[in-house]
């Protein structure tokens, strides 16, 4: 049988294992296809030929443009990343015949909507299962597995680096900058690593999660994001106190077609299962109607994990292609991307939520008392505190019944004016029943 | 477009299901399709119409045969259970060019041979999702996410009515015979519980687990299977002790094409993933070479997660022939029938392990000692030991290092007739790598 050939570009960590992949594993992938997946070209900027690796110098080019062009390619990897050409690219090999495997969610969480369109109008497929939760097969799940369920609600641990540090600092007792110090020097951060600890990167993922789990657009700058630069081991240590983890999760719930998505420091109760997910592990946990709840567990990112997604997606094309698909059925989404309506967002101040709160006052008798007052104005009601020893300054801890987003904001704005609090209140969202 | 139309044998708890979701989200299905998924007909002896579900009784027949032979179906749903008559419709299907979607594992892992001989030589499909681990989606991992990897190990926690046993007995306390009891009159445990508790249902899982993690065929009846039944709480105790949780685990790994397959309890370190999987659930936590560990948890059994796994594999039929392809690629089980070659087995006695031991023994000075003596003969060396307080009879505890289950049967046997000895040595092994 022909074999299926395969146009790369960019051969950096993820491309190098994709290449390692298919040349390591050449016979059973064979075996299981009955026919070779076979690489065609490679085009990267700074890619010398490596004779063990099997990139012979016939192979690379730095004209990605004429390699997506090539009549004799069937599937176009981009790894790239970025916006453009990345963009431009895939584009234009929908245009000439080719299904496309990418794992870059900036890319289609951003700008999805001209590629998933141009996929369906060209009856071509796009393979995605890289771009979200690395090794964890959670796009094919969601498009495969549940899809005759509807969901309620997800819960992901999609960013390594940030679980990595908050796992580690509650683990060791080092703070938020030294742990982050440790991570950038052992290659678990990036040298900037804002669009991890900020949460951008885990908005970019729910955003994909929310279409394949509810079957509604929503982008990026939708997501409510908040980072873990924030959270103190104080306030890690109060968690465990109340028998809480703090996480960052990415969360979407699904109530009646409006949907809740926010990525935030989040207390999960400590024997749930995505608490003990720890170090650079990702996991998502998803909650369905009919199916009831489902966890995916495995290594976020990496050169091997997320290789394994991309040859999973070229496997699944050349499965498409050999069994003599006319054209890709268009469910790259889980829906025909036309079947896609844009979500309905519930707006966060609407949202509602229990909340860990911990603020610094003067220990002056009546403190709790003024603080509970104006909470109790604002509907919201204690659940549980924690007392502490007398000094100067003190801490007054605490967790919610479930209260407003709205209400909570407003009240603690109104708490700082007052003289007795001498730092702006600390809160922590709490997921309590997950 | 022409609907997709759907025949099912059977309509008990998953059938029921089955038609519930098809019913429940016949909107969500077709926009996910572009077409409808049609219940064409039901095989059942006792269905009765039933307005609700849509079952109306036209729609209802006693016979099955002339169902699977309708032209006009094109998925067939086998939900019978057993051998016959579900092994002859199955090749019925197949004969007259349906695709077909079962949840039998017992006919799958003992007479798969003819089953997937046969969907090969007619190009169609067979869907297996609902035949190991409920509603989780396992099977189609193993077959797609993980296609380019090469698995070393399988640990499934696969049987939900003994997970549901020993993890409560560890939460309550409650011994082996009162626990199975209250979990018979609750519907968690079946009348006649066998298959279940003495591991067999197990075996039968992880046959196939086994063929879909290292492409090699293999019979439920060269799984070495000990059940749970002689599991004590005394045991439950000493292993927590040692940092250790009692699971009944689906063992299978892969060393350089030689296959190691057992069901049997189990200690597993009480932090890893696996000891927190509780009641009902099932898990499977999966080592490949490229990818690391991952973990698919969610719920084993029962009407509504297997009949998700159904309405998977039907909506992935329709997929395929909706995208026009001639023939279904043969990847039921990751490889094509024809290149899957019986395993090579490692035999239970050279299978080497740590164990845990029990002996129960008169309290004379010098009698561990005898114990260890034995034990040392046979290269079998202690790691640690609990020690007992003194009384006429003294459980003698220990956790050995790794050692060959050869040498250990020899040696339990020697021990087991010193007359200071009062009664069997009890063994369960512990997996601490994994």
């Amino acid at each position: 049988m022909k074999p299926i050939r395969i146009g790369l570009l960019g051969c950096g960590t993820v491309g190098g294992g994709v290449v390692k992949l298919l040349r390591r594993h050449a016979a059973m992938l064979s075996a299981r296809l009955g026919t070779r997946l076979e690489l065609a070209g490679v085009a990267d900027r700074s890619l010398t030929p490596d004779r063990a690796l099997g990139l012979t110098s016939d192979l690379i080019t730095r004209d990605a443009a004429a390699l997506v062009a090539r009549p004799d390619i069937d599937v176009v990897v981009e790894l790239f990343g970025g916006i453009e050409p990345a963009r431009s690219l895939i584009l234009k090999a929908f245009e000439t015949g080719k299904d496309v495997v990418t794992a870059n969610k900036a890319l289609l969480s951003q700008h999805g909507d001209r590629i998933f369109k141009a996929a369906a109008r060209r009856g071509r497929f796009i393979g995605l299962e890289a771009s979200v939760g690395g090794g964890v097969p959670i796009i094919r799940t969601l498009r495969e597995a549940l899809v005759g369920d509807r969901q309620r609600a997800v819960y992901g641990i999609v960013n390594g680096t940030c679980n990595y540090i908050l796992s580690t600092m509650a683990e060791s007792g080092a703070d938020f900058a030294d742990v982050l110090a440790h991570a950038q020097r052992s290659g678990l951060a990036e040298a900037d690593p804002t669009l991890d600890i900020d949460g951008h990167d885990a908005a970019h993922k729910l955003s994909l999660l929310v279409t394949l789990a509810f079957g509604v657009l929503l982008k990026p700058n939708q997501v409510h994001t908040e980072g873990i630069s924030r959270i103190t081991l104080q306030d890690i240590a109060y968690a465990r106190e109340f028998g809480f983890t703090v996480k960052l999760l990415a969360i979407a719930k699904n109530e009646d077609g409006t949907i809740e998505a926010r990525v935030h420091p989040t207390m999960v109760p400590s024997r749930h299962p995505l608490a003990s997910v720890s170090g650079a592990y990702n996991a998502i946990y998803i909650q369905g109607e009919a199916l009831g709840s489902t966890m995916y567990l495995g290594l976020g990112a990496g050169e091997m994990p997320t290789a394994t997604a991309v040859v999973a997606d070229i496997v699944e094309i050349a499965r498409m292609r050999l069994a003599g698909a006319t054209e890709a059925s268009d469910h790259a989404l889980g829906y025909p991307y036309s079947a896609l309506k844009a979500a309905r967002i519930k707006p966060m101040e609407r949202v509602a939520c229990q909340y860990y709160l911990r603020f610094m006052a003067e220990d002056k008798p009546g403190v709790l008392g003024r603080i509970a007052s104006v909470l109790g104005r604002y509907r919201i009601s204690i659940a549980s505190m924690i007392q502490q020893e007398r000094a100067p300054q003190v801490p007054v801890v605490m967790r919610t019944h479930e209260a407003r987003e709205h209400d909570l904001m407003v009240a603690l704005t109104e708490i700082r004016r007052r003289k007795f609090v001498t730092a702006a209140p600390v809160f922590i969202r709490i997921e309590e029943q997950l």
